[in-house]
C-alpha cells in the first residue's frame, strides 16, 4: 500500500444566474478534501467519510457504488489506473444539499487526488468526465456547471452540447462572489424535477440573450454590462420559493450595490457578483438579511479566478 | 429645399445560425442608398423607390405610410427634426424577401440620411430606435439582427432584453462570410409564423449553449470554437424546407471547409462563414450547388468587420 495523496476541490456556485446547468464559479474558501492510496483490491473503496466536524459522516455512505467520490474515482481507475485499486478517505468541507457544489467537489478532489497516485498522471481536461460520472450519480444529470469550475477553477462555460470540452471565460477584473448558505437543505434532484417542461420562445429568448450579453461582459472587463445581464427570468422564479429568506437576502444584496444576485444551484445557497470593494458589506449584508429572518448562515467571499483543485502537498 | 444627402447602408445576414433575432453580420457589397433633402412640408414623403435595375420599383410603396424608410425617418424627424420635414428617395440595393435584411438597409439608410441634414446630427447609437420602427413595420416585431448590424457594421448581438443597447462583438481574425442568394422569395412575417411556440428545456438549452459559445469563440479569436458553436438546432430545421437548394448548398460549403452554415434570416439566403482563405472557393461551391438544382442565385464574400451605414460623398 503506498502513501495517502490527500486532493482539495473548492464548493461552486453552479448556474450563475445566467447560465442554467452550464455556467459555472469556483468559490475559494471551502472545499472538499479527498485523500487516496493504492491498495491491493480489485474495486476503490472508501475507508471513511468524515464531515465539517471531523467526526464520522452521519448521512454519507461509504458503499463505493453510492459514493460520488468512488465513483469518480472508480471510473478513471478503470481507464487510467495501472495494477489493484484506490483507498479513498472523504473528508465535506462543502456543506451537503448547499447549492454548493459538494457532491462536485467530493467526485472532483477524488479523481484529482487518485490521478495523483499515478506515475504519469493524465492532464486535468480528462479528468472532467469522470468527475461527471460521480457527479451524475448524485444530481441525475450530466451538468457539468459545478464539477468544471471546481475543477479547473474559474468561471467556466460548459454547456452539455460541448462536453467534454469547456470555455473558460475571463473573470471580469475588480469583481468578486459574495455567497450566504442559509441554514436550509433543498435536494437538488428534486428541485431539478419541479421545473417546468417547456418554455416560450419569449421567455428562452430573454435567457439566452442574458447569458449572451454576460459572456460578453466577461470578456470586455465591462463591469457596467456584467450588472445588466446577470439575471435568470427562468429558474430563479420557480425555485426561490423553495428558499424562504430569498427576497430579502436578495434586495440586502441589491441595496448594497451588489451587480446581480441569485440562487447558487438549486439554492438554498444564495449569492452576488460585485465590485470587490463592496463585496464584504455585501456579504454581511446578506447574512444580516437573513438571520432577521431567523435563519442561521455563513457566508463566504471570493476572488472571481478562484484556483480550481490541486493535490496538497504531504 | 436643400441638397440631397445620400447614404448607403449594408445587406446584412441576420440571426447568423446561433442567435435567432439576436445576431447579426453586416455584409460588405451589397446596401440601400436613400437620398434625402428637407422639403416644407409636415410629413415626411417617398419621391420615388428605384430597383436593382434603376428603374422604379414595381412593388414597393411611396406611400410614407408603408415604407419602412420613411416610418424609420418620420420616427427620427418627430424628436430630432427641428423644421419642415423630409423627402427621401430610396435607391434598393438588397434584393426583396431576400434574407439579407433588405428592408433594415433601408429603415437605416433613411435614419442615417436624414440625420445627414441636422447641423448637429445626434450620435449613431441614438439612430437604432428609429431604424427599428421602420424594421418593425416590415418584419412585424421588434429584431434588431439586421438593423444593428446594417447601422453599426460588423458582427453585433442585440437582443431585445438589453436594446436600444447592443453588444458589438469583435470579428474573429481569419474568418470571412460567404453568401448565396438563391431566386426564390420568402416572406420574413409569414415564417415567423410558422415557428412553433414553444421549445424543450433540453432544445433551448442546447442552442443557448451553442451562442454563449460562439461569443466567446469570437472573443477569444477561437476559430476551432467558432466551427464547434455555428449551428442552429431551433430554428433552421423548422425553415429549410422553405428553400429547396437548402441542404445541397449547405453540403457544398461543409465540403468546402466551412466553419458553419445556415439560412440568413428567415432565408432563401444561404450564408456560411469560413476561413479568408477559403472563403471565394466555398461561395463558388455554394452557387453551383444552387445552379444544379436549377436555381438560378447570386453570391457575396464579405469580411466579418464590414463597415456599417455611412454618408456618401456628394
Amino acid at each position: 500500500m503506498s502513501e495517502w495523496v490527500t486532493a482539495f476541490a473548492p464548493a461552486s456556485i453552479g448556474n450563475v444566474a445566467v447560465g442554467f446547468d452550464m455556467l459555472g464559479l469556483a468559490l475559494e474558501g471551502a472545499g472538499d478534501r479527498v485523500l487516496a492510496r493504492r491498495i491491493d483490491n480489485e474495486r476503490v473503496t472508501v475507508a471513511e467519510v468524515r464531515g465539517l466536524d471531523g467526526e464520522l459522516h452521519p448521512y454519507l455512505s461509504t458503499v463505493a457504488e453510492s459514493n460520488t467520490a468512488s465513483i469518480a474515482a472508480q471510473a478513471f481507475w478503470d481507464d487510467h489506473g495501472d495494477t489493484g485499486s484506490v483507498e479513498l478517505k472523504v473528508h465535506k468541507g462543502v456543506p451537503l444539499q448547499s447549492g454548493m457544489g459538494s457532491s462536485a467537489a467530493s467526485a472532483v478532489a477524488a479523481v484529482v487526488a487518485a490521478n495523483g497516485l499515478l506515475d504519469t498522471p493524465v492532464s486535468v481536461e480528462a479528468l472532467l468526465p469522470y468527475a461527471l460520472e460521480g457527479e451524475k450519480f448524485a444530481s441525475g444529470g450530466l451538468h457539468a456547471d459545478n464539477v468544471a469550475p471546481s475543477l479547473f477553477g474559474g468561471l467556466v462555460l460548459c454547456p452539455q452540447v460541448l462536453l467534454p470540452s469547456v470555455v473558460h471565460l475571463p473573470a471580469p477584473s475588480g469583481v468578486s462572489a459574495a455567497l450566504i448558505h442559509p441554514d436550509l437543505q433543498v435536494n437538488t434532484a428534486h428541485a431539478r424535477r419541479g421545473l417546468a417542461k417547456s418554455y416560450s420562445t419569449r421567455l428562452w429568448l430573454e435567457q439566452q440573450g442574458l447569458l449572451a450579453g454576460f459572456v460578453a461582459a466577461c470578456h470586455a472587463g465591462d463591469i457596467d454590462l456584467v450588472a445588466r445581464t446577470l439575471r435568470d427570468v427562468i429558474i430563479e422564479p420557480q425555485r426561490k420559493d423553495n428558499v424562504p429568506c430569498f427576497d430579502v437576502v436578495k434586495s440586502a444584496a441589491e441595496r448594497g450595490g451588489a451587480l446581480g444576485c441569485s440562487l447558487s444551484g438549486s439554492g438554498p445557497s444564495i449569492f452576488a457578483l460585485c465590485r470587490t470593494s463592496d463585496a464584504r458589506n455585501i456579504a454581511s449584508a446578506m447574512e444580516q438579511a437573513c438571520r432577521s429572518q431567523g435563519i442561521g448562515c455563513e457566508s463566504w467571499v471570493s476572488p472571481m479566478n478562484a484556483p480550481g483543485a490541486r493535490i496538497e502537498a504531504a
